[in-house]
This record gives structure tokens, sequence and C-alpha cells, in this order.
């Protein structure tokens, strides 16, 4: 399972807000029934990296059916194969090593 | 004010696990009065650009102290000046837009 | 046409050195026919997004072949549908501005 | 010796080209003295990580002074320390791994 971070920013849209644009993808993403965490800084999806790279595909689509001329999508998948590591584990090991949670 | 992630990752540490490093860093801003947002990919941070890339500086030294020989720091500074600009309110006006919250 | 950088990074090899594992991503592209350009910090790619995303993903699984348990990559993807845009003529688009080349 | 790679993207600009910013980003450098090398996706820089970043605090600024009013800076810093490391040391290790150079 991997843990991936996605942004999606279009470019030279005359505006500086890019709210818009990231709702309609997650309107999108919960259409398909989709699963995701909406970050200050992007959207992490969890599953099997082909998978999560072949939805990112479609996702990177949607600002140009807005009217973007130009976007910029940017990926960091995380995927750890010897144990199974998901988005809200990560957090917790590090609150628990914190003392937060046992 | 600029709105920022980061991520610390130590290279061939030999382990695979990350969270202490992670844990250090977030104990680290936790003891320099620092507020922080804890993401399944990255810490946030907001403040002004160039006192936050000096205090990354910082953080970016604290996995050497532990025994990494590499360290990869990955940064997204987002800094948006015509009008104020904070994590939550990011993510609240996409959920606005989304009709979760008012 | 999009063009993308793409990282593949190995965690917890054990090894300060990434260059062999970059080697055999390079190596894998060169035996697929795939054009590409290295740089200091990652690998550019050019084409159609989505065939782009799924080249990656075959790319990404190469470390694991190797023996590495957890592996991070990095993406980013510049899109531009306004104009036709290639790496090499985004870089010679500044040296003309710079008045290095005409 | 850390190795850098930032990309400085102006948002909102109501242009999709990005030259004439990277061109200015560009220009600043060589009047600083400082050395550089551009790739399609981003200026890769050298030096002491806290100067590195120092630096790039001061070229975040750049575009702003040129009217954008929301600015996105991605930056990947590559930090080793077991050995002597360069940009260019980087790529050719991966070509002698290749057998393109000796």
């Amino acid at each position: 399972m991997a843990i991936v971070q996605v942004s999606i920013v279009p470019l030279g849209t005359g505006s500086t807000s890019l709210s818009s644009f990231v709702a309609k993808v997650s309107g999108w993403l919960e259409a398909q029934g989709v699963k995701y965490e909406l970050t200050p800084m992007g959207t992490i999806l969890e599953g099997d990296a082909p998978e999560i790279l072949s939805l990112i595909a479609q996702m990177h689509e949607l600002p140009f059916l807005e009217g973007a001329a130009r976007v910029m999508t940017l990926i960091n998948l995380d995927d750890r194969r010897d144990k199974k590591a998901t988005a809200q584990g990560k957090v917790e090991s590090v609150a628990r090593k914190l003392g937060k949670i046992k």
C-alpha cells in the first residue's frame, strides 16, 4: 500500500485562488467513491501505486476541463512493502513516540 | 504569511522507518515553541517565508545529529500576499465550496 | 505534451549512494526505447501525461526488484496545452531572454 | 555540500508562461555571482544548506517585485556529508555505471 500526496496547481488562471479547483477535484473523488484526506498543501490518497497513479492521471485532467491551459501536478508517492502502512498510522506512530497517545 | 510543508527524509539509514526521526524534529519544534501540524506526508508550518526557511535550515540538521549521513529535505512554500491565508483557512475554503461547512 | 521530472528514492537501504538504483532505472528506460534526460536531481521525461504516469508506475517498481523495501517517488508534471512545449524549449526560452542565444 | 533544486512558480499571473520570471531570477543569480544550472524543471544550486536556503529566501521575493501576488516555491535539498558530492558528479556517477563514460 502506498501513501500518496498530490497537489494539482493550475497556472496562468488570472486568479490567485485555487480553492475552487481543489473543490472540483475533491467532489470528483467523492463521486468516484475514492477515500481521500485534504491537508493544507495537498490531497492524501492510499492504495496500490499503479492504481493511484492512474487515478491521478484522471484528476490532472479536471482543471483543463475548467479552462486551465497549464497545470502543474506534484506527486509524492511513499510506498512501503515490509509492513502495512496507512496514512493515519504514520501520524500515530510519531504521536506515540512523542508520548501523546499510547 | 506563507504556508509551508517540509518533509525531512534521512537516506541510507538501514531502517525503513522514519517515525523516530520525525518525532525528534517534532519534539524540537515543540521545545522551540513553534506551532506545527503533522500530516501523513510532512510537517506544516506558517509564518514569514525567510523565517520559516531559516527554521527549516535548523530542522534539516537534526537527523545528522542522530547519525544520518545523507538527508533529503523537501519544501513546498506557498506564499500569498493579496490576502491573509492560513493553513486551516485553505482547507476550510474547500470544505465550504463542497457544502460541508458554512 | 507534458514535461515531467521524476526522482525515485529508495529508503532504508543501508547505503547513502543512490547512483546504482538510478542507473538501473536509466538502463531500463533505454531498453524500452524511452528518451530521457538525467539532471542532478531527477530524470526528465516528455509525453502525454497519462502515458508518462503509467511509465513511472513501472519505473517505481524497479528498486523493489533490487531489494528495496520502501521507495519514495517524487513527480513534478508540468503540462501545458496552449502551445507545444518541450524540455529543451523551456531552457532555451529562458536563455533567449537572458540574451545568451538568439 | 548540498545539491539543491529550486522551482519558483508564480500563481494567478494571467499568463501560462513562466520564462520571464525564471529569466529574472537567473539574471539576479548572475548579478550576485552565484553559480547555477538551469534544467527544464528548476534551478540547481550547490553549497552549504543554510546559505542556500537563505539565498532561496531572496530568490523567492523576486516574483513579488514583478507583480505576482502568490508564489509557490518548491525546494529539494539533497545533503550528503559522508563524501564530497557535486551536481556534476551525481550525473557522472550514473553515466559511469551505464558504461557511457569511464
